[in-house]
């Protein structure tokens, strides 16, 4: 038997899927020691020694100050050089945009943000932004710190492979847009995107709740109601990049007819135009709550009765992915926070009693720039899974 | 900075790991010659050289005829020694028990059956099944092909790692049942157990209809209403081994209490109880049908309401978990297969226009036989992904 030559291609290929261990040991840790590295990675002490070597030379991590170790030596700990590379998170949502510019750790150094009501050209919108991505991409090479990629956060669903949206619900004119390809061209930078609920669901489990936890349901509840599910620490995709539409759970039999072809969607009665529907048409979520807060008795039964359906969609999302934590966000939630008890206690009475003291359910980490953290968590995400490509394509900056 | 010395253990796992990934790679393709292997799983040559050598000493492949390449060479082909092991699975329903002896592509060579109705005692139900297991065990021997493992499919919800049953519902005498260790000790044999419904998802996997598909549904409809999620090729287990609890999504608002705590769940309209308690409680399903055939009008209602009740459910599934293929088996699902394409059609109509081409909803492979065969995917799934572990544990095959 013969066998073929290695082919270069495959042992690039390797060695990058070896950093991603090393990157993802690494930023689990905060700062390790090498010695750590090859007992958890199971990489050769050779692998780990030559692989760290790259990631120092590629900037990325950075020997930090000797710690002593158990037996009183000191060691030297690897850790991210958190000032040598720049993200900028990009979101946009049916009447808004948001525009940061972050370091590694989704920690913010720039933010622009502005209204998009009525203008339902994408390339209007992105000339809009472009001057703020611009502007960033100036601030970035005037300190000497590349932007490593552009991240976008939408409304989806999309078609991730062609880099375009497919026909997002109520989001006239951007059908079949190729946001990728055009942003790319517009900024030479790496571009992401992500439909904005799993975009959420990113920036808890790189930079919020989701660092400890394998397994987070995280729940986005706005215009629409939407979802991102981390099963074994991963964002799941599903057959055709659909996976985790909860706002899509049938809630009312025979209820009203939703824009994604089912009837009686949670998200027809639990977002903010399903609440305002049920309720009274032509008033705004802040009066509908300032109502309710009055003792006006029917917008309290509507209240009444969105608190309910909550429970009964989280009862089921429950039992469907079996996560350690719910994370609930978006422009609804604020409004919502004070009556989180009670969904809570509601919740816990519905599901298997064995796990009722498991389960938690915890508001978003990041506010209202949860989209915008998300879409910069996308572009870290690719960086620690294929660092090389990443990496290797920054160019440096420049003024 | 010192690196330690290689610690065995560490290249025990890498080594059993690679292996792994060629047997994947051999049962996806059937017959693959070692070149292909080189490509397909990045390892060097040397190490797929190595690996399957010692894969075939052990007995798991073959080099298999040579068969002639694209330029009229021959080429040897690696293929699985399906002569070599035997599997037992065993399946253990509320009221029944069925044990199979198979071999590596779970193609039954024995079986046997009982009822056990009205035993409570788990050591009494073991007993009945002791002497056929121990009888497929001495057959097995007798021609030198020893049993792998011995799959245990049975109603959850359990605890994996410590291989006991929880409190399953309507399950009497088998709350917190050691079975794996009790198993175990019986028998001298790798016992592995399953929730019967994630096993059915597996006999897809492996056997079935999920050989070629990355995203599928399994859902099991009988006494109870039961699902398995594969996601990227995996069974999901969730935090708390709940994952895919597809009969406990809220489908009647304020319905009936279920015995998981949740209110109006699917199963308890949507299984056989379900089903006779909403028609006319003391009868049988096979009395219910019957009615319906004969044109009782409560019968046919009734009929009516549980399948548009499946068409929102299979709805609310297929928005969650975005599978390629909803596969549908269970005690109930003969009476319902003359119903399945008006099913079809109504979630078809109900889930988003872009998928609707392209959801599958089948039924299931192995009919009555789904759990059982199920049970013995469960130990090839082990053997595939730790072949060390299951082969080297083995003994002998003796008369």
């Amino acid at each position: 038997m013969t066998m073929p030559i290695e082919k270069p291609v495959y042992l690039q290929k390797v060695k990058q899927d070896n950093m991603s261990v090393l990157l993802q040991q690494i930023w689990k840790h905060e700062a390790i020691s090498r010695v750590e590295l090859v007992e958890l990675t199971k990489l050769t002490s050779g692998t780990v020694t030559n692989l760290t070597q790259d990631l120092i030379q590629l900037g990325l991590i950075q020997e930090s100050e000797t710690s002593s170790g158990s037996v009183g030596r000191k060691r030297v700990m690897l850790k991210y050089n958190l000032e040598r590379f720049l993200i900028i998170g990009l979101d946009i949502s049916r009447t808004s945009y948001e525009v940061i510019l972050t370091d590694l750790t989704g920690r913010i150094v720039k933010s622009a943000e502005g209204n998009t009501v009525g203008i339902h050209q994408p390339e209007q919108i992105l000339d809009l932004i472009e001057s703020h991505i611009r502007s960033m991409n100036h601030y970035a090479a005037s300190r000497g710190t590349p932007v490593i990629g552009l991240g976008v956060s939408i409304p989806g669903p999309m078609d991730r492979k062609a880099g375009q949206l497919l026909s997002p619900v109520n989001f006239p004119g951007w059908e079949n847009f190729p946001i990728v390809s055009t942003l790319e061209s517009r900024f030479g930078l790496h571009v992401f995107v992500e439909d904005d609920a799993r975009a959420s669901a990113l920036a808890e489990r790189w930079y919020g709740l989701g660092r400890s936890v394998q397994d987070l349901l995280f729940i986005t509840m706005g215009m629409g109601i939407g979802g991102g599910v981390i099963t074994r620490g991963e964002l799941v995709e599903g057959a055709n990049g659909l996976y985790g539409q909860v706002g899509h759970i049938t809630l009312v039999p025979d209820g009203q007819l939703c824009a994604c072809g089912n009837r009686g969607c949670w998200e027809t009665v639990g977002s903010i135009p399903g609440i305002l529907n049920r309720w009274s048409a032509g008033h705004s979520i802040d009066e509908f709550f300032h109502a309710v807060r009055q003792g006006d008795p029917t917008a309290q039964q509507c209240l009444t009765q969105t608190l309910r359906d909550m429970e009964s969609a989280l009862t089921t999302l429950f039992n469907t992915y079996d996560p350690e934590i719910i994370v609930i966000g978006g422009r609804l939630y604020p409004y919502l926070a004070m009556y989180m008890n009670e969904i809570r206690a509601g919740v816990k009475e519905r599901i298997y009693s064995f796990v009722r003291n498991r389960l938690t359910i915890e508001p978003a980490t990041f506010g209202s720039s949860q989209n915008a953290i998300g879409a910069v968590a996308l572009v870290f995400e690719h960086l620690l899974m294929a660092p090389l490509q990443i990496l290797t394509a920054v160019k440096p900056a420049q003024e």
